[in-house]
């Protein structure tokens, strides 16, 4: 009989089904709930909130176990929030939608370019409580496990207590593994600010490889994600799903004609 | 002298540098700045926000006159943006970032996928004004002239007073090309259900293609973009780029350990 209320959570991340982050996500939340994955078959890092409609999509089953399902497919971190919804949980919606855990830092403005955290937003849009979990250590090979009981914690108060509607949590570990406690904050003000590396390939033409820098506006905020992660914290923040700016409707109203 | 004073207008799309969209839009803001186009190279239609630092990109100049420069580039709506800032901008940003025509309707969540609305969220990152323009007529044909003295309107309103910090606009023309004016207002609140259908390929394996509903929560709201638009008015809604809820900051201090 127990099993009929085990809660629903929904997996995913962009570095694709078979990474370290997701494997870890996966092992911890089984402890807790029937789990459904659906991932990339190939990493999708970047991707943000790209959908594919131009071309068609597989999918294929990697791994089945009672309460534990791992499907592979070859789209964004959002296609798969979508086909997950559309094929399994037509009926009734997951309890929870989980991305992660991302291989690499999205605090602050990072979180807009994110496929990790754009299937977390997807999750959102649909009413579904969203979680992305990410850690500033981005090698393949991280020790994420000391993050288990953040995620255990963080995931079942989430599924207890739930999450405003249009918002979704936005979580990210500290380099260091000792960490000093989690904390509810605001993503710091900043700017990635760009470098296309000029180069020249063995044909003599031209190439650009994106690079950048963080300028970060509010460096000594401690109410910020930067700030407490330098600091040994985990950060939460709770992101809206952009909407419309009502103050602005009226600060341009001089379009209305 | 009166070149001097001309506006540094940089465009952008997701349709790609020789869509009809991009050039008419290229046409009518000729008229009122000097204007730089980088714009993708082939279709990115649904790429959203997303970047591209796993490979390198390829920038090419189409064309080139007094006032005018039309590159194409490999990348996605917003690493063209990043590319222009970069490399055409770096001593002084452009007073205006403009991407569109979009073939196709942006408005609602839609926003949220499209990499038209994205190049522009970009801009407002980087608290450059910028404003998407699509249209709800998709054919790579449509007749756009008629939406000549709105852009131009907007454009050199929004130069002349600006949009606050953090906002952008969102523009979007009906089928109908005899419209009954314009008109800031909200975006609908609604969501995309998602179907995808599932096909049979020549080699006997299952594959998917998405479709879906957009599912309108608000269908009778008539400050609504898709009132709106279904009402033959042009609308303009002012969306903030996502950030923190600072509400859901208190409601979620539970997880603060």
């Amino acid at each position: 009989m127990k099993k009929h209320i085990r809660p629903k959570i929904f997996i995913t991340n962009d570095d694709g089904y078979n990474s370290h982050g997701i494997t870890v996500l996966i092992e911890e939340l089984k402890k807790i709930g029937d789990v459904l994955c659906i991932a990339p078959a190939s990493e999708q890092s970047g991707m943000s909130h790209a959908i594919t409609f131009s071309k068609p999509l597989k999918m294929e089953c990697m791994h089945q176990e009672d309460g534990f399902s791992l499907y592979k497919l070859n789209g964004t971190p959002v296609d798969c929030v979508k086909m997950g919804l559309d094929k399994f949980y037509k009926e009734q919606n997951p309890d929870l939608i989980v991305s992660g855990i991302n291989h690499g830092s999205n605090a602050t403005i990072c979180a807009v370019y994110s496929g990790t955290v754009a299937a977390a937003r997807e999750g959102a849009i649909n009413n579904i409580p969203s979680i992305a979990f990410s850690s500033l250590d981005f090698s393949s090979s991280a020790n994420y496990t000391p993050w288990k009981p953040y995620i255990n914690t963080i995931c079942s108060q989430v599924l207890q207590k739930g999450i405003p509607s249009g918002v979704f949590l936005n979580v990210n570990f500290p380099v260091q593994t000792n960490s000093k406690g989690m904390r509810v904050c605001k993503q710091a003000e900043g700017v990635w600010v760009e470098e296309f590396e000029r180069r020249v390939d063995p044909h003599k033409r031209e190439y650009f490889w994106l690079t950048g820098q963080f300028n970060n506006f509010t460096p000594n905020d401690s109410n910020t994600d930067e700030w407490l992660l330098a600091n040994n914290y985990v950060s939460i923040v709770p992101l809206r799903v952009e909407n419309t700016d009502n103050e602005t409707i009226q600060s341009v109203s001089f379009l209305n004609s």
